[in-house]
């Protein structure tokens, strides 16, 4: 199971970088292929009522189309209403086989995944390539780090009651390796100062636990160990790129704030 | 009953264009408070799971917030973002109080009102007040006609199972009645051709009717008449407001799409 995790995340990851690397059509049809399918696992989760599948797909293909239209200077809230808008539109088309408990699941097994499009609104940032990298190196960082040392090390549970394998020795761990990630982005770009890097990458420690903790309570909800089995060792998109649903969002907007800022 | 009707639109009417009319922090205080009675009234009608109310409120702020600081330029998609996080926040906080399917009626439960904050947005489009009166006219023109039309002479139901009191005749009504109303701005306002005129006269009504529709699934769903009674005769903020929900947003991105076009 473990040499499996290896092996995935050897294939894996450079197809990622490879994408982030050339941006554009290539990055956002990886981002769709990881949207579809994330879909397809929360929806799974999110029974009870069950989201309609052509609504989350049709939801998807707006969140996409929003993101592309954007040239990345905003997360597309226009597509956001849109897609509420038909939300809203098929609970009067369907009625009385679409519930407002089912519509409101649809707009949140949507828009939550729909995070994942910070991937490609980050490549479209200035200097864009580097953000995108920052991102997957300490949110990979953070997750890969603190797995092994809570595996090797871990003896205080975190988080007994929701998931008993989350160990404070294990977010510790990542913590660091997510500052140690940061620190390397200073010695290779001049651009932001040391301490800049530095804050980034706690905060995206932080977010990137809560993004996984975010993922297993809706695991726990449904009774479901891992949201899907795409990625061999991993579990399914959401297991994998849950911590990134929340650290991508952090990045773009820190870099944001911080350029008008600066 | 009829008269408590008048009489409350002779009243509230005026009120609403006259913040209209003044924009700034006194319009985005009228809808503060409307989306605060939109808000107690949705979470009643979406019990089973019921949201919570500090969330919803936190919600309606970060709207707001975001409506204010993107000076009208698009729907703020990063408040969306900020209020998705902090539900997802919650859902680890709160865990297991806080369901995944409460999580999803919360963030639903906000949004869907908070599309009246588009009331604000339009007023600070160009020539905004001209638009901001175009859409409460028209809509509430189609609102008054429809209403009255069926209630004079409709026969023919155009939703039985839904909500028999709408009538074929009532629709067409509104329509004619959106239509004329958008036929006076062309007379009073050189800007667009007539033509614009009509065409958003006619969107307006269809997006009005829509509206009124999908604010009654939900009652239906919650077995209740009216959402709310804090308008004498006419029943709560989402009674009155539930076309204005889809119009506001329609005039907003026509009137930006128009622009970006022409």
């Amino acid at each position: 199971m473990f040499t499996l995790r290896i092996v995935s995340a050897v294939v894996g990851a450079p197809l990622v970088l490879l994408a982030a690397w050339l941006g554009g059509w290539l990055l956002l049809g990886l981002v769709a292929v990881l949207l579809c399918v994330a879909f397809v696992e929360l929806m799974a989760l999110m029974k009870q009522p069950r989201p309609p599948r052509v609504l989350v797909l049709a939801g998807g293909v707006i969140l996409l189309a929003g993101a592309y239209l954007s040239e990345g200077d905003y997360f597309p809230g226009s597509a956001v209403v849109l897609f509420l808008v038909l939300c809203l539109a098929s609970l009067v088309l369907f009625y009385p086989r679409f519930s407002p408990q089912a519509c409101a699941a649809t707009v949140f097994t949507t828009l939550y995944p729909g995070l994942l499009i910070y991937l490609y609104l980050i490549r479209l940032l200035p200097e864009g390539w580097m953000w995108a990298l920052f991102t997957l190196a300490t949110t990979w960082t953070f997750d890969s780090v603190a797995y092994l040392v809570g595996k090797w090390w871990g003896r205080h549970q975190m988080t007994p009651v929701l998931s008993p394998g989350k160990t404070v020795e294990g977010f510790c761990g990542g913590v660091a390796g997510s500052l140690l990630a940061a620190f390397v982005f200073h010695l290779f770009f001049a651009a932001p100062a040391v301490w800049v890097w530095l804050v980034l990458g706690g905060m995206v420690a932080v977010a990137a636990q809560l993004g996984d903790l975010a993922s297993s309570v809706i695991k726990r909800f449904a009774d479901a160990k891992d949201a899907g089995n795409v990625i061999p060792g991993h579990g399914g998109v959401l297991d994998r790129f849950d911590s990134m649903l929340l650290t991508a969002p952090l990045v773009y907007h820190a870099v944001q704030l911080f350029s008008a800022g600066g």
